[in-house]
């Protein structure tokens, strides 16, 4: 497994090093490796889906997310379960951590290449506990900021109550890869005279109108950065 | 563990049995386990992840699936990783499948309570391969009508070949939770005169129009289905 630092800062090669768990199977044309395409579909998403394994059984839940640089941060309640299993003395917990968006729905003339338009981003790795305030502090900033870039300078910060009762865990971005489907249908030559339509249905994604809170005091404004979303 | 029969057309209570793990250690107030909501969170979805355990560590994948009753259906092929881990000679292959849908944005004043409104669903269970023939195929069409509600009718069934290259692993309605977050933030009472914006940023789902393939036939029309999407 690759030992690339993860330090804020440090000049990183263009791409991840690819590793036996991150060369699929099936369809390895589709996985990538280049870093900013992996930073950026991390950074259009909302959720995660956190796999890690508990009694011998793989258990995949969603959860907020934060990227800084090269380090994902997932944070919790210090009561729950896969944050108590990432213990600061234990020698961390084995997860996978995946973000997917779908772009669109492929319909082929066969049922066979049916398929979806989609970029995901799989993270396999160790996450442990972050016990360093000013980690912990801008983790937390950086899970805010997932949710709305800016936010987290518009909010009051955690108070010292709060912090003790947030765990925050961190996985590094080492063992990484993206896969990607775009483009219309692959259907058989021999299928191509069927009189099936086919082509690509896009799915969009977008904003309502912001829902002010009931005790929202009057004066207080939609803010631009809400606005220009 | 509950062994509720699966069969299509048995008669279901209207709720799921909750387990050791389907209530959650946190926020067990979101977690609920009526099954027309499940069935409504699961039929709104494109992609679950699909997680299982490798080596001992966890692998979360996105996936297309397909919902028959109380049964639930991936599939791939034969020579993808998760698949082949199902062999119909081996008892099975331990998952846990999660499908997430993110409704809104939740902006406390706080950092600390901002969230996100979300409706998911956890199925734990044991993954079987699925070899009987008519199973297989109305398991295919449920892939097809996932992606879109009557496709499958609209399309060329698998012929020999195609069903020889693909594996279709069963994963029962057992087991199974649902999550949910809605409504406005919940600040705390000495965070009310706070200066910031609160609420809910409502995150909408939608279609393009739809792209043909560059070699459909002049004459063939977007169907109904698709326009009436």
């Amino acid at each position: 497994m690759p030992e690339t630092s993860t330090q804020p800062g440090t000049a990183q090669p263009a791409a991840y090093t690819p590793t036996d768990r991150t060369v699929p199977t099936r369809a390895a044309k589709r996985a990538v490796y280049d870093r900013e395409l992996v930073h950026s579909i991390l950074d259009e998403g909302y959720v995660c889906h956190l796999g890690f394994v508990r009694d011998g059984a793989p258990v995949v839940l969603p959860t907020l997310y934060g990227r800084v640089g090269e380090r994902l941060y997932v944070h919790g309640s210090t009561g729950s379960r896969p944050l108590r299993m990432t213990g600061q003395a234990d020698p961390g917990l084995p997860v996978c951590l995946t973000v997917t968006h779908v772009d669109g729905l492929v319909l082929a003339r066969s049922a066979f290449h049916h398929s979806m338009n989609y970029r995901s981003v799989v993270v396999h790795g160790i996450a442990h506990q972050v016990t360093d305030p000013d980690e912990r502090r801008s983790a937390l900033d950086a899970l805010v900021d997932q949710v709305v870039p800016g936010r987290s300078s518009d909010s009051r910060p955690a108070n010292a109550r709060e912090l003790a009762a947030t765990a925050v865990i961190r996985l590094d971005l080492n063992e990484v890869s993206a896969k990607l489907r775009t483009g219309g249908p692959n259907d058989d030559p021999e299928d191509l005279a069927l009189p099936h339509w086919t082509g690509v249905l896009p799915l969009t994604k977008g904003y309502g109108t912001p829902v002010p809170s009931g005790d929202l005091a009057s004066g207080i404004e939609v803010p631009d950065y809400l606005a220009s979303l």
